[in-house]
């Protein structure tokens, strides 16, 4: 079979995997796959199928992680791995997370269409649970199958949807939660040679600037509080004098637009930050537009590549409760914190990835991550990653989310010259 | 009778019409007397039952405004007007409004017991309808009977709890909405020689300056926004780049801060001003802590004793919507704006009341109201006009309200005294 052959019946596959389960997962507006649910669930059965039918080696973890491998000249080399992950948000898109699942089945079926085969085994991983939304975790199904959850995890992390645990739902779905709840693992960073995860971009810079691919430099680390409160005193809009207010919405309001001048400067000293507050309500059941507001609750969500910047900001954010204190009487309760490290991506198969590019005359740029991705737990695990981004309009987690089949078609021939290139 | 007897009966009326009036509509926590309802009809029940125990001339308008009337001694010549409303937020304190119906009938008391007329009628006022909760208008109860409603508004207003027109309401209190349809009026300033209207402090200045009594020197005027909404667009909280995203609470809390750094200014310059974001959210029905927020409602509460001061503030807001553009990307709509216009309490009337209290060796101090009140509507139609504000612990418009009858006494002394110097 001809080069350009292969690659096309490697598209249809790709192509083929994803209309189906668009169309097993139809939720309008979008497409619903939960985490160790009926959607994730029929990906993961679609997925094998194809494997199935290039004649992958099919194996299944404990914890439902699907491992569809082509086998190397030399099984005792450790694997390449290319996939992601096959859940979605709610009413989401059809390509965030599953387009590097297709990605790695169009990649094997080129190679077996060619009848070519690495000197390693090259494994195509479809991985469970990771959209936060589901379960409060990060990465759920790429720790777990690294064996870094807490023992407790399966007990004490409960959907958000169903409010039932995640060992009812892994049960549910045939596996077995004492796999997580003993600390095994199916993954061993020392037996896997690299990982690359393709995956949708979330941002429209891809979009912007026309270019159907980008190279990954990092993925972003976050400091997030998901329970923040500003708690002052609730007063008469007319009667109060300013000297007496304890106004918790002026002293949220302070600490947002200081945090946006911290993100300004960091910005502008050339530090990579970006800083979200996603939800910022006074109190429904006591706000009137003609009383003081006594308090306001709202999240925080900070992230850079940078460990150093992420520091400064959470010292920032102490000195700036102290300031609200001192200025408006309001204390700032931030609640939990939750720390997630950034992962640079490796240089060396970032090298591969645009010496691929170049070749099949693909124009590309680097790019950062800024959202989270299980491309970081096999970098925090010390496994040589790397992540190539499709160009995507709209954005992601939600139904608008648009990538082009062309720009699949040319982030696969990258792909496919990468992992001839990584060894 | 001697003056202390008198004014000893005169307090115990006004102690039994304040307790008898808290025992029929309490509503735990507080009372509950909505405009037009059964609380409202009791409280009128119960003053018109004092003052014919006083031998008072009772008139009930077409709109149930109660006047009770202590004839003068000259019955040709414009009356004296003291009083306030009846009705009370929703689980409100007993004495906002109510304590000025309860002072009016305790002067109107001594004056009986003591056998004295002035020159010119002194009429008793229980005004209806002024919680602005109940129904969407200012001043209801005192515009209406000044003839200065809309005609259309008992048939376009709508009281909040039962969603019906004030024209049901109305009618079913037995009084008649045709007075409003029809324009008509049963007060006419050409026949008020003054008005005063005693009330209890909605903030805490007297409490802090340990003064049992104030005397008003104006009623702030208000610019309020109670439907304004900051317009971006959602987006991934880790994929938008600074320079891409439409950040609405960036935006609005931007506007929060700058308008607290308009008010710290306009105060250091010697301006009246208070700003209220009473509320302010997120779409609650599509944000999220890893989301951009698109959108954010918020209110606007800005009042002064200067018309210059509100108009300064007003043109802020307009520009400060053209940077959220500029800077954000965000439309900032404030939606329909009320304005109030302030009112300024009469020299002379504030002067009797202040050597009333010297003489009584009360000390006083000079106080704005930062809640409105029905004075602003007397004032508005160019009657002289005052107030007197009582101690209050606990603000007004919540359960904690806590007048002492002690400091109603005192200010009792100051009113029976200045409703003499009057003249």
């Amino acid at each position: 079979m001809t080069i350009a052959a292969a690659e096309a019946r490697a598209l249809d596959l790709a192509a083929g995997f994803l209309d189906a389960i668009r169309d097993g997962s139809l939720d309008a507006p979008g497409v619903t796959r939960a985490s160790y649910g009926a959607g994730e669930r029929l990906a993961h059965a679609r997925a094998r199928e194809a494997a199935e039918g290039l004649g992958l080696e099919i194996r299944v973890d404990p914890i439902g992680t699907l491992s569809m491998t082509l086998p190397g000249t030399d099984r005792s080399l450790p694997a390449g791995i290319i996939g992601s992950h096959a859940d979605s948000v709610p009413h989401g898109g059809n390509f965030d997370g599953a387009a590097g699942v297709a990605m790695g089945l169009a990649v094997a079926a080129r190679l077996r269409h060619l009848d070519r085969r690495l000197d390693r085994d090259l494994t195509v991983l479809a991985i469970r649970a990771e959209e936060m939304v589901w379960f409060p975790a990060n990465y759920l199904g790429s720790r777990a199958a690294f064996g870094l959850l807490p023992r407790e995890a399966p007990d004490t992390l409960r959907r958000a949807d169903s409010g039932r645990s995640l060992a009812e739902h892994m049960a549910e779905e045939g596996f077995d939660p004492d796999f997580i709840r003993q600390g095994r693992a199916s993954l061993d960073a020392a037996r896997i040679a690299w990982f690359l995860e393709p995956h949708i971009e979330q941002g429209p810079v891809l979009v912007e600037a026309g270019l159907p691919a980008g190279i990954v430099t990092g993925i972003r680390g976050s400091l997030r509080h998901r329970n923040c409160r500003a708690i002052g005193q609730d007063a008469h809009a007319g009667g109060a004098p300013r000297r007496n207010r304890r106004d918790a919405v002026i002293a949220a309001a302070r600490l947002v637009a200081g945090l946006d001048d911290l993100w300004t400067a960091e910005e502008a000293a050339g530090a990579d930050l970006v800083c979200t507050i996603g939800e910022f309500c006074t109190d429904a059941t006591r706000h009137a537009p003609t009383r003081v507001p006594g308090e306001v609750r709202f999240t925080l969500d900070i992230r850079s590549e940078d460990v150093a910047t992420l520091a400064r900001a959470e010292a920032w954010l102490a000195q700036a409760a102290t300031e609200a204190q001192a200025r408006n009487g309001v204390a700032i309760d931030y609640g939990p914190a939750l720390h997630v490290p950034p992962a640079l991506m490796d240089p060396r198969l970032r090298a591969a990835l645009g010496a691929a590019a170049a070749e099949a005359g693909i124009p590309t740029m680097p790019i950062a991550s800024g959202g989270g991705h299980d491309c970081a737990t096999f970098a925090g695990q010390g496994v040589p990653s790397a992540m190539l981004f499709i160009r995507n309009d709209g954005g992601s987690h939600n139904p608008a989310e648009a990538m082009e089949m062309d720009d699949f078609a040319a982030a696969f021939r990258i792909a496919a010259g990468a992992v001839e290139r990584f060894g």
